[in-house]
């Protein structure tokens, strides 16, 4: 059976997506982008962009569940309240469409693909490439939606999967 | 003809709504109420209710415009970044039903309805009641969200609304 996984790593002024199927223990690299939002637009015509972007994506690609980034940028109060509203955008998009939406944070995404959490950005673009056998690196966001999709794809398969999606972590062999 | 406004008074644990009708000058009350989300349910679940009641609400009273409050309580980043995500939701589902969205700055709803941008809440809500006839005073949440209505229902008439709309103010008789 095939699950196909919409990863979103939500922003302010871009989002990136990343559709992979899994087929069995196969990743296999769908589609990627970016939604882009007008500098200086209204919140609610940015919204309204992120919102049409995310269901063009979900009426081309079809996806049966998603996954979303826990995007945690302290840079000031503004910025905290601007990714917040993207992010509950892009939510709202999605459970709109009835997709089961799991959350990753960043620490879990890189974790996931590259083994460590204090990854570079780099190297977690450098998996993403490596593990989807893609020709060139996508661009920065859409990357980091394909990283998010992959780490649903490496978590909700057993065990360690359902764990993380009742927030519990396994740590040195017991529940933290 | 009638205008029919829906206020929306964002959060994360509870979202006030209030709809009223605007015939000429005059504010008639036509509804008010609370959405609450489950305490520790997840993201995706808590904007699925929140999503889900203001499609409700729409779908029972039928708006033609709806205005939303431009809360900013910087108590915390992790708070901020979920009031952030719930307004982001409320906004996604409004603009969702093609309704158009007007913002506004708790100063410019006390301005409006108070006439004054440092009024106490409690003031705020006396207001409200006494502006709309009500027999009891709301809910706290719902009556912040009739506040925005009213303060919409003011702005938007006139040369001011329009040059609200547009980010814009009149100050000392000058554009500020």
């Amino acid at each position: 059976m095939t699950r196909r996984i919409l990863g979103i790593d939500p922003g302010s002024r871009i989002t990136g997506f990343g559709v992979i199927d899994l087929i069995g223990s196969q990743r296999h690299y769908v589609a990627s982008g970016c939604i882009r939002t007008v500098p200086g637009a209204s919140l609610a015509e940015r919204i309204r962009v992120i919102v049409a972007g995310i269901h063009d994506v979900i009426a081309t690609y079809q996806p049966s569940e998603a996954a979303v980034e826990q995007v945690f940028v302290n840079v000031n109060p503004a910025s905290t309240l601007m990714l917040g509203q993207a992010r509950g955008a892009c939510v709202a998009a999605l459970v709109m469409k009835d997709l089961p939406v799991a959350e990753y944070t960043a620490l879990q995404v890189k974790q996931s693909v590259v083994g460590q959490g204090k990854a570079p950005k780099e190297q977690v673009q450098y998996m993403v490439v490596k593990m989807l056998n893609l020709s060139g690196t996508p661009q920065e966001d859409a990357a980091d939606a394909l990283a998010v999709a992959l780490a649903h794809a490496n978590h909700s398969g057993g065990v360690m999967g359902a764990l993380a999606q009742q927030g519990l972590r396994v740590k040195n062999g017991r529940l933290a």
